[in-house]
């Protein structure tokens, strides 16, 4: 599929900003500043880079104001002024990416095995191999990809998209605008179990997972659904790939995790946070809106407080490493030798001070 | 599907406890205290919530005996007396589960592929998608989910569940009573190279993965096949989501692991273990029977002892993490401020004596 | 399938070595010292182990002209001298393996769904329930195991095997002789968002994943496809299972990671580097060539030294740990003091001094 290109007037009609320059002038896409040429869109979205944008090759530049006024003239093409240049960009992009997407076909693939019990919309797209199972419902325009399986009484809202190889569970509801990837599992069982004389007996799960509108979930990342009550992600939150989120666990709006996250069960998270990869979060704690946890970090109590929060072991050259760790296993020895250095000390200052 | 309710009597006949009230009384579900109704049965497994139990409304509350003489008389309802209410929850909750669970239809849907060299119990239910390879052993009453491959000559025992999308490889061996999740991948190759001058030279993983009765695997968890010997899952193990277990281990009995753990190739571990999210464990290593591990804490040598064993660095603000993961990088350095301290206090001491 | 056996002298013929023996002698296969019985060819790799070398009933003995000269008498079977006895093991069980391997059948099974506008090459193998999209290239001898999805224009190279359930996304490419694991998931969108007054605007992904020869992709991995420009494993990389690679990530060739890696977005990590399990990476730095990082190490600035890098807190019993913890989070304030003790003690001995 070609395109003509688009005009730098339709640009800033359709995502804003100030135009200075040719509104007919054409782009086809959007680059960043190391890769643009003369039929690109760019963006400055870090002054530091604002050397770079001076020489590039791109027909207009989105910068903000400041940057604006501060950027010499050897760039002589044309700017679009905006607030947010990298918001923009993001924009921009999702445009130009919708222009040349291949529109998966409408209706239900012939090897796709869909129970004449659910409800699927005329406008859903049901690719090769997909199971559907009674009493789920499909939204308008929601995207399933080959081989995954919706189960029973699932409800997935409209012009959601999973991928290939996605499993959600019984009775699991996806909202709006959600994008799964493939490998994700929605709503196995939490782990719940009572011990008995040394055996563990199955507490059963059957709560449900409930997912807000324009969520991202990312290729192999599993929600559990709760044991009695639900596990709930609210809307517009962001899940990297290779996610752990446990039973009844509840993550706020605008949360977002990188990659590896683990969360345990009936953990309460904010709105607003970020967690870093690999970050871990224990069970049956809270934390505030707006904190953010730094990648390969520990959550082992209650967060009450916005903020940034860090704790891993600091990397080191393997010989260094092993000096230190062993100190850090004796840190309660050293301890011990400060407290009788300061008692000798304060002896030794008393005899002196006679 | 509705039911009318269960008799108090026909509780007790089928999870033994004291029942002290009407024998007549009906409940439809078990619910904790803070959910339970006049409809529900309720328990009381932590005295520190005795309290809240005086004030349920449920029609019987199952607790202690202990608790049953402490509690006031403010409850009025039922009473079941029991050594261990979680334990009768879960049991209970179990059977009420059983009561609504919908039956998965018995036999073959025609979408699936099962080759004619197989064996499938006629009581088995075998989902859409689901492709069955030759010599494949399918027992009494199992039930594999839509999408589920099973590889060539994998045995799976009777009342063994496997949801959709799940992966079990040639030859592999699965017990009783197992549940297995979706994106489980039971017998892929273990991680097995010979370096040769740089590159690396696959050494082939023939042993199997042999899964013992009542294990419980999460979702998207992966066991690889031994090298040549087998990778052995014993009996009543429980995995959570997001498990790496890696070739030629040895899991004991009834040891559970949190999501995200990750177990190195030939490690030995004990029974009755528990392992919390994230923990990992090294290669080549043996952890007695009874240990538990906290999450995130890496497991680098054997352990004899049983206890709990714990290592992860303490998470701090952003700030104040910057500051003692610098003095930790230098801790070598701080101890031989201590130890000239220590040198010039003797000196020092030794002439303040003479 | 059974075969009478391999003659010592065919051994040598493909695996080169010096063989001090009978040439007509036959062995069924390899094993490991521990195991070889008199059907077997065995090998030495590690010295330490001569002793048991000595009493092996093995047919063959593989080892080092130096382990040949100091082995004693005991061993009166036949040796092969090899410089390396570790990789020759390797050569000759995947030998011994091929002769009984199960070959996948020729052709498309009737139950995959393939596109019409793809191209499968005659000598390949698609297995059941596959899906493969319109433009897809699959090569000679590739091996498609059952319920894998292989998205539009994806190019996958001659002799590359994929087992079940593996997902591949558009226009990604793989090399030749790849092995890629069940539940892995080749070419998801990074995770790229743009932040709006707190909500996440995506940033499309319009990368592909571009895998070079041999690469073996364990089960559960995910790997992102890039941005704009690509993602890129070269050829040689071993991953294990579970592990993260993110959007623009370059691994340079025949690096190995152990299960549960996580590499963030932008890494650049250098050729002949390993990973010990969950070994994490930040994003956007780089790692030199032949850079080895221990398990459970948290790898937050370049590295541009070869070597061993290490960085986990040192396990301890629980009660232990706490201490040590108690301490690290407080080490500022042990710093303190022991500042104020240097300037006391300095005071003192000026005092003593004078």
């Amino acid at each position: 599929m070609t395109h003509s290109g688009t005009r730098l007037g339709e640009l800033v009609d359709r995502f804003g900003g100030q135009l200075i320059g040719d509104p007919d002038r054409l782009v086809i896409g959007i680059a960043p500043l190391s890769d643009a040429d003369e039929r690109h869109a760019t963006f400055l979205s870090n002054s530091k880079l604002r050397a770079q944008a001076e020489s590039t090759l791109a027909a207009v530049l989105i910068l903000t104001e400041s940057d604006h006024l501060q950027l010499g003239a050897a760039f002589s093409g044309a700017r679009i002024i905006s607030a947010q240049p990298y918001v923009y960009f993001a924009r921009a992009a999702q445009y130009f990416a919708s222009l040349t997407a291949i529109v998966p076909p409408l209706g239900i693939h012939p090897s796709a095995s869909v129970s004449p019990h659910a409800l699927v919309a005329a406008s859903a797209s049901i690719a090769a191999q997909v199971v559907i199972e009674a009493e789920a419902v499909i939204g308008e325009n929601v995207v399933i990809g080959a081989g995954s399986v919706i189960g029973r009484g699932v409800s997935i809202d409209a012009d959601t998209q999973l991928h290939a190889n996605v499993t959600i569970y019984d009775y699991c509801v996806i909202g709006k605008r959600c994008n799964i990837h493939s490998g994700a599992v929605i709503g196995a069982d939490g782990f719940g179990f009572a011990n008995d004389a040394g055996k563990w007996i199955k507490i059963p799960q059957t709560g449900r997972v409930l997912i807000g509108d324009d969520v991202d979930i990312g290729a192999n990342t599993s929600i559990d659904r709760g044991a009695l009550a639900d596990t709930i992600i609210e809307e517009g939150v962001k899940l990297d790939n290779q996610i752990q989120i446990g039973h009844n666990c509840q993550i706020g709006a605008h949360t977002a995790m990188a990659g590896c996250v683990g969360v345990a069960g009936s953990a309460k998270i904010g709105k607003h946070c970020t967690f870093g990869g690999a970050a871990m979060v224990l069970g049956h704690l809270s934390i505030a809106d707006h904190v953010h946890i730094s990648s390969a970090s520990m959550v082992s109590r209650s967060i009450h407080e916005a903020g940034q929060y860090t704790g891993f072991y600091p990397l080191a050259k393997n010989a260094e490493w092993e000096k230190s760790a062993a100190i850090v296993r004796n840190l309660t020895s050293m301890r011990e030798k400060i407290r009788t250095l300061e008692k000798t000390i304060k002896l030794l200052t008393e005899k002196a001070e006679k």
